[in-house]
């Protein structure tokens, strides 16, 4: 059973002000469940119309009615479970290896598979602007399909950390150098712009290495690949050579 | 203005079996509208809030109210403008090039994103087979953003094509060669599989050259890249070299 106020307090971790007010998110379905649970996320509660967990202990786990779950769903079609996680405090920001930055990314399927293509691509570390969606959006959980367990993602204004770095700074504009020909290391941070306007004037100042994807179908067509496909080519170019 | 029975069919193109049986789909937002103009696809009709598109005769143009857009539109927060054209006669199939085989994709947004990434490389032909979600469904017009306009999708039967192609046919397998250090050719038949099934038994015994994306995160983690997000790091391969 579960009560009004708990869907209530549930239903209302779908806006950003009331995940920071009590620091909770949620996830959704089995499988991205399980995976915070193994990467030791603080679990509050378990809400599922059936037994699927392992080791959860009964008092932080509740059997509901598939109404109530939809009640509290952030999905069109909820899945059999939902878990309240403590939001983790933010990790502090390392300089070392391959790092990606997001510059204002503000679609949730986009930052959600950017952290599943960091995962892929064994990148440990994404700093995220503050205008930057918000990782713990339901949205975003999902698009990740349980990676935002493994990659640290740190909200931070992108300036003070990338005027001050020794790392090479990478971004990707249209005049840059063709990221097919060149040597690329396996320190530094990667930056990626906002889906409409890309990477801003005063973050553009901090990179020494502008980067492209050569692009190659009609010329005369401006199209731009979408900023998740492009972070994935990208981190190909970086990590293929290994 | 724009009667209740226009509102009636037009919204019923959300659907398949009207878009087929009327021939005819949506395209909605300037961008994506213009595209198709520009590429000669045959405009049926054009409702939009606001004069926004130059040489469309003015027997196939209506201002219409938000409201009306609203009844029509597929999308949750309507654009401007809402187009119907006609569907192109299917295309043939040409044995030449690099073509992309899709066995089974059933997300709008996947198929619309792949065609983009076509687009992007170079890509003329996709094959797409018959359980593939329609190319004229109105999620995947507006994620091609505009791609749709430059790559022929043609809707077959897979498994005579690739049974009779000459060219060497690659699929993507857990078990695949490293996609980094293979010699990739400038003809071929790519085959991208269903979004949880991957590459069906049937079309596997076509595929002669077994790939696979290097994996460079933890290694327990058997998650797989997006199909969308894979097709382009294969694309990128194959044409890099070039």
């Amino acid at each position: 059973m579960v009560s009004k106020n708990q869907i209530k307090l549930i239903s209302s971790l779908h806006q950003k002000k009331f995940r920071q007010a009590n620091q909770l998110f949620i996830a959704e379905g089995k499988k991205v469940i399980q995976e915070l649970l193994d990467a030791s996320f603080e679990l509050n509660h378990i809400y599922a119309t059936m037994a699927l967990f392992e080791g959860v202990s009964p008092e932080k786990f509740s059997l509901v009615s598939d109404d109530d779950l939809k009640k509290m769903s952030a999905l069109t079609v909820p899945n059999n479970a939902l878990a309240v996680f403590k939001i983790p405090v933010n990790n502090v920001f390392e300089a070392q290896g391959l790092i990606v930055a997001l510059d204002c990314i503000r679609d949730p399927g986009n930052l959600g598979t950017i952290v599943r293509i960091c995962d892929w691509f064994g990148i440990r570390q994404i700093i995220c602007s503050p205008d930057t969606v918000d990782l713990y959006n339901p949205k975003v959980v999902q698009a990740t399909m349980g990676s935002i367990a493994r990659v640290n993602c740190i909200y931070s204004d992108l300036l003070p950390v990338l005027e001050k770095t020794n790392l090479p700074v990478f971004g990707t504009f249209m005049d840059g150098e063709n990221i097919y020909k060149m040597e690329l290391p396996q320190e530094g941070i990667i930056v990626m712009g906002n889906e409409a306007n890309g990477i801003s004037e005063a973050i553009e100042k901090c990179v020494n290495s502008k980067i492209a994807i050569p692009r190659f179908g009609a010329i005369q067509q401006t199209e731009s690949l979408n900023v998740a496909t492009a972070t994935a080519l990208i981190l190909s170019e970086f990590r293929r050579k290994i």
